[in-house]
């Protein structure tokens, strides 16, 4: 089921809501208000109610939203029931990093396979993963793999995301700064580390 | 000047927005309309125009905004104007990647100080910045720093938070997945690297 016309803010808001609510589930917690899944998020109570209901009821006026339910909802809406594995092509500083960060799993995602060009690393394993050589990129839909993550110089970001396009994922999480070409049935989200930064400041009069 | 009543999500976006002003000036252009800029961003042109508005009127209808003048406010209203310099705790993969990112100077930050609690790295350089003993942490205000980057283990992270508090800093950037509990005057802006790659999957319905 596709839901229509729900604004890409919702959806951006939609993961730390399933976080907080995995959070208080794993804490035994079965009933949660908005009041309270805010005050631990740090979101407004109004937000969450309006984000919530695009997707019909979750919850009952007075009762607050079952827990089990919301996560298994928001786990539909986005995508994340059956689990999904990416490619990983970069296997420097931030390629390590990411190998080793264990948030991936809270969603269902795990690092599958990682490229890279330099041949001192290739054949090697990091974090349990065997590096590969990006050359040797075949098809990654017969490995079950349909997203891509790069983690390469952004002079050699595009490259990597045609390389990756070809060999058929159709979603990229992108860490550098370059903006991406693809097909329009590819995704790309990018992460901007400086854009968040960025906001900083103006949270803080002081300065 | 503050800014009254603008949405959180309206500031998320004008970095992005200063971001390709900088690209286009850079490449010599002038004025750029808001459907052009859009385009350029993939966003939608009623919603930069919208964001905009919030802050009074930075173009005229069928001449488009002046890019000088718009790179001038925005810097204004996000406080990026002076330059910013940041202190970073931990060197690991992650720290190491965000040393050697380029994309923070694009905001005017700059990582001036690095610390660990690995004995082994205090000394050494890394991208020309000195890796100090995160017990030796002092005042950092005195340095002219004024936030923290937290690039540490989840475990680590809350006692990293309350030393970077006691140094004077007044906003930090939190990798962890660790929800930090600070002081009201200091903003804490997460990163959750995972929660971006989460709404992914609701873009491709293919998968």
């Amino acid at each position: 089921m596709r839901f229509r016309r729900i604004p890409d803010e919702t959806i951006r808001r939609l993961p730390l809501y399933l976080r907080g609510a995995r959070l208080l589930s794993q804490e035994g917690v079965e009933r949660v208000s908005s009041n309270k899944l805010a005050a631990l998020l740090g979101v407004n109570p109004w937000q969450i109610r309006k984000d919530f209901s695009y997707f019909g009821d979750f919850g009952t006026r007075g009762v607050g939203y079952n827990l089990r339910s919301l996560i298994k909802h928001i786990n539909r809406i986005l995508r994340l029931e059956s689990g999904h594995k990416a490619a990983l092509v970069g296997v420097g500083n931030l390629g390590s990093a990411l190998l080793s960060y264990s948030g991936f799993r809270m969603y269902g995602f795990e690092i599958a396979a990682a490229f890279d060009l330099d041949k001192r690393k290739v054949g090697r394993r990091k974090t349990g993963v065997l590096i590969e050589d990006l050359a040797a990129l075949g098809r990654l839909g017969t490995r079950g793999i349909s997203l891509g993550i790069i983690a390469v110089p952004e002079r050699a970001a595009q490259t990597v995301a045609d390389a990756l396009v070809e060999a058929g994922v159709k979603g990229i999480l992108n860490f550098s700064p370059r903006h991406l070409v693809v097909p329009r049935r590819v995704k790309v989200i990018t992460i901007d580390i400086a854009m968040d930064l960025a906001r900083l400041p103006y949270y803080v009069p002081s300065l």
